[in-house]
């Protein structure tokens, strides 16, 4: 890198623009969003196998769409227990059994932000949620077969859910359905 | 929304910050990165059902990874033109049948950003790929038990890619191995 300029910064994101030398040596400018924190979600399974999805108004697409839980990573804080605390704060759930998927990048032409995924099963309730000023967060356990449906007719375009079957696929993990 | 401010803007995306009301009537500032342009992404498979992977170096993540071919949608170009340019363009590959398998949101938090994702089967060489200039890719043909295992250790962190084997598996079309 020959030379940075940051041209926003604010508490979630960093933009900067750098000015890249290119394998034929000429330069270019490359437009990079970094992110102060990486994320973590969680795939949480019940005793009988079904997904907690959630149903969230999301301001940049303008509609409620439905995720899984997750969030950011606190400064300091280790991917699962970010992971177990999202859960427990956005749908007042804790699970016995913890494994750690693999991680995805979210843009990584644009942006270095990495997210964390994890399989959590059983989950059980215990207790109220506690969200964020800006949450209001509704959950809800569905099929896998509905998932898929979700999935097919384009209900569902999250990355993080899309991405998380390709990893449980990868891990032999994929419920043959219901 | 009763404000938005730009506070940054060039040919790839705009960053605001929106003033919103939250339910609650509480104001709330919420930063917003809108791209300029959605983007596509093409799983290609050859006669032999194997997968066309690409390895570029990505300068956000400071490293070569793997990916499928794709990039953004021209201004008046339709999504399905846009893959076929860009599989041609990036590969030198051509497919006989296209199949629109849905979209991705790249992150609804933060983001507008949508993919748009094509199955193209059975593709073959056509010519010499044309590059960009900030453009050097690698291709090659990998069979799904590669893919299976290289998203399981983690080579393989892409979102699209990760993503297409959820949208496959929603269609049914997911390979059973090889």
């Amino acid at each position: 890198m020959h030379h940075s300029q940051t041209m926003f910064q604010n508490r979630w994101l960093r933009v900067d623009v750098d000015v890249v030398e290119l394998p034929n040596g000429r330069l270019y400018d490359y437009t990079v969003i970094r992110e102060k924190k990486h994320g973590v979600a969680v795939i949480a399974l019940n005793a009988a196998g079904q997904v907690l999805l959630q149903q969230e108004y999301r301001y940049p697409v303008a509609q409620v769409i439905w995720q899984v839980p997750g969030g950011l990573i606190d400064d300091g804080e280790m991917p699962l227990a970010a992971a177990q605390r999202e859960l427990r704060e956005e749908t007042g759930h804790e699970a016995e059994h913890w494994c750690y998927l693999g991680a995805l990048w979210d843009n990584p032409a644009l942006e270095d932000m990495q997210i964390h995924l994890f399989l959590a099963q059983p989950a059980f309730a215990a207790g109220p949620p506690q969200w964020d000023e800006e949450e209001w967060i509704q959950w809800q356990w569905q099929s896998w077969s509905w998932l898929q449906a979700a999935i097919r007719t384009g209900e569902i375009k999250e990355r993080v859910i899309l991405a998380a079957v390709g990893l449980l696929w990868a891990h032999g993990d994929l419920p043959a359905g219901d």
